[in-house]
């Protein structure tokens, strides 16, 4: 009963958060944006995506390696859903590559992580091996819950853009096994917060880390401004999409 | 098939390292000391298995944090077999208390790790964490294929101290898994290793973890000793098996 | 010369950086709260200094750890720097008993750090164990320098508050040592940087840690205004200052 | 006084294990080998202390870095001791040249670190950063002593090889610091343990790693004879000395 409280709670601080994040002017500014079918914002957007998806599987698994979790169950969680997004960088890499982004080697080619990333790849390490490792659960929480939110967001970016379902397998791929996650997530919170504290870490974590993925996207479009004035940019090899 | 001939080379010098372990008069000693039916040795032999296998899932998982493995298929064996290995401590903890060791609170009661013990934990981390991520499958190409080895020694230890099926989880549960987990590891050997100087790695890290495998062993025995003349040691709680 | 003309850069955008700080409604703000002689702000600020120098100090010498770090004088630098500077959380806890809060055992007592309190601390943790290692010393450059930009300011609350020297061991004792140690810091980032991507990273770095030490500033008077406003907050104990 | 009692405990212990080391076979067979006046054996032995030397530097610093070691003044002894030894491994390189080793680039020349320096090395790096931090004292301790037992060794050593002493800068630099160091390291052992608890993790310590050390220098004989018996090894380098 009481867990299922705590999880209202924490549904709640999650939806008002969003709220606050899509009311910002910065989100209707982007969908200005996206009026000009320029799919450069989007592409920007991948190049973020590949950086720090390869460092969530790694940094889910670090959970799991922490000596202070012996919980064996949540152990598990992490190791399996880490199992699930190894390689997921991939993906992004894919869809850029099928949106005319002419990148043959990442490892020299694709643009560097902007602050806003390195900032949530940064505090996702810290906060899986450091501190309580129930507190984890708040970032997976609201990802794989986030479909909700974004759908119609996606739905309109999209089809402003005219993507194809092949250029968005990162996308899809994740909202597609979001339903079992949301359960699962869900499950694990509840059977590993034990006290008031965990579920304060676990909210914190939350709020934080959707904040700082918010940043992200503001950073995005920062970039993106560079491009359209066509002032240096780190970026600028996304001018190649036809 | 190169890769088969490799493979050729890594067994036979497993196989020549497990003759030279089985030669040594201490295995000899060992029996000895179970015609006296004694269950202490297997009860000590317990106890290092229950710190060790706490351990090497766990550096298991390290090799798929690691940055410098970026090897998707590599990245998920690695976490594949940790998710199989997780919480196996427990097993070795029921044997023990299915054998008549009083262990209600394993971390204040449980005897600590030996010296040998510790070097074989100390040695798999750093092997995970730093140089050739390819190294550590020598570790999981022996362990996978142990049972082949050990099969004839641990019925005679069965045998000899009159053992229940129930007492020896941890045992059997490996043996089961065992093999599919032998083809397994033989494939991700032969689809990671691509140059001689990996080839060499893996065969390092086999025969130096069969070593102190072995050295855990007799330790072990080193340790009974101590119980079967009274004086001073870690591990009385032993004792107390009827 | 080249060097030289970096350096120059270097120092023009942290300069741009700590105008854009100051020229802040907030610090405005913060300077109005100071009028009202409330030592709890001060206090605030001091218990987030303790947390987070108990972590600079040891991220620092984590870079000399670090094996991608072969530069002995850079090895050095680093762990001089730790040398003098661990244990100085002790200094803010010395100064926030000194003003009156009754925090007998820091580690039950002394207040949580706030989020962006953690987020330096993430941040200082990764860039001083990933990546190019030449990057932490953007924030050690600004940080020996800053007493320049502040000393008006800090002047301007030392007399507001009325606070007495012994209050303030903290930033005395780091004033003091200043200019030895911004001369050592400009050497040690000529004789380390290479290249104009090494430049950019110290950059990048001084720039991020200067805007998250400024994000703790603002949560520092965000928690503030919870304590005048007499919500529930996790600094009450500071409510005990006479 | 119950201090002064288990330090010298702590001696006894050290002083048996290396009289247990020397009375071995093969520190006959070493002598002998010298009497052959082959600069050959000392080359190896200055190789494997290149590979530890560089990374005992680094996890005496980590013993600073983590948390778990609140101690201010043991901090400062690991920073100290970390500053002092940064960069030795460039004597063993320097040792190496001026006995006639042709290496120009050490990270492509120099031939890779034998199994047991490996072990030494990891288990340094485990203790430094798991478990109670005091125990890592116990290497510090015996090292800073060492001079005292291996004395007349090395001067056997130095006088059948022929060796000048610009040939032997690892060897005495350590050994003059020697006195002022063994002094620091009683003193710290005397300050942080505490318990008899802490002891035991000292002398724990001290004998893995004397042993592990012993274990270095007959690794380097047995390496030896391959290079007189013209078997395959990595160390054909050494052949070149003329």
């Amino acid at each position: 009963m009481k867990q299922i409280q705590k999880l209202k709670e924490l549904d709640m601080q999650i939806s008002s958060k969003w709220q606050e994040i899509f009311s910002h002017p910065q989100a209707i500014n982007f969908a200005n944006s996206l009026m000009g079918k320029d799919k450069r914002v989007y592409a920007l957007y991948l190049t973020q995506v590949y950086h720090y998806a390869s460092h969530t599987a790694r940094n889910q698994a670090l959970v799991a390696v922490n000596l202070t979790n012996q919980n064996t169950a949540y152990m598990k969680f992490c190791l399996e859903h880490t199992l699930e997004e190894t390689g997921h960088e991939l993906m992004a890499l894919h869809d850029l590559r099928s949106i005319g982004v002419p990148i043959a080697d990442p490892e020299k080619e694709m643009p560097q992580a902007l602050v806003a990333t390195e900032l949530l790849i940064a505090y996702l390490y810290w906060i899986s091996s450091h501190g309580n490792p129930v507190q984890r659960l708040g970032y997976s929480y609201w990802a794989e819950t986030s479909y909700h939110f974004i759908s119609s967001f996606v739905e309109m970016l999209t089809s402003n853009l005219n993507l194809k379902r092949q250029q968005m397998t990162f996308y899809y791929s994740h909202s597609n096994i979001d339903e079992k996650h949301a359960r699962d997530v869900e499950e694990i919170v509840c059977k590993v917060c034990k006290t008031d504290e965990d579920w304060r870490q676990v909210s914190k974590v939350a709020i934080t880390t959707l904040d700082l993925t918010n940043q992200i996207l503001l950073s995005v479009l920062s970039e993106y401004q560079k491009l359209v004035e066509g002032t240096h940019s780190d970026f600028e090899i996304l001018n190649k999409i036809k």
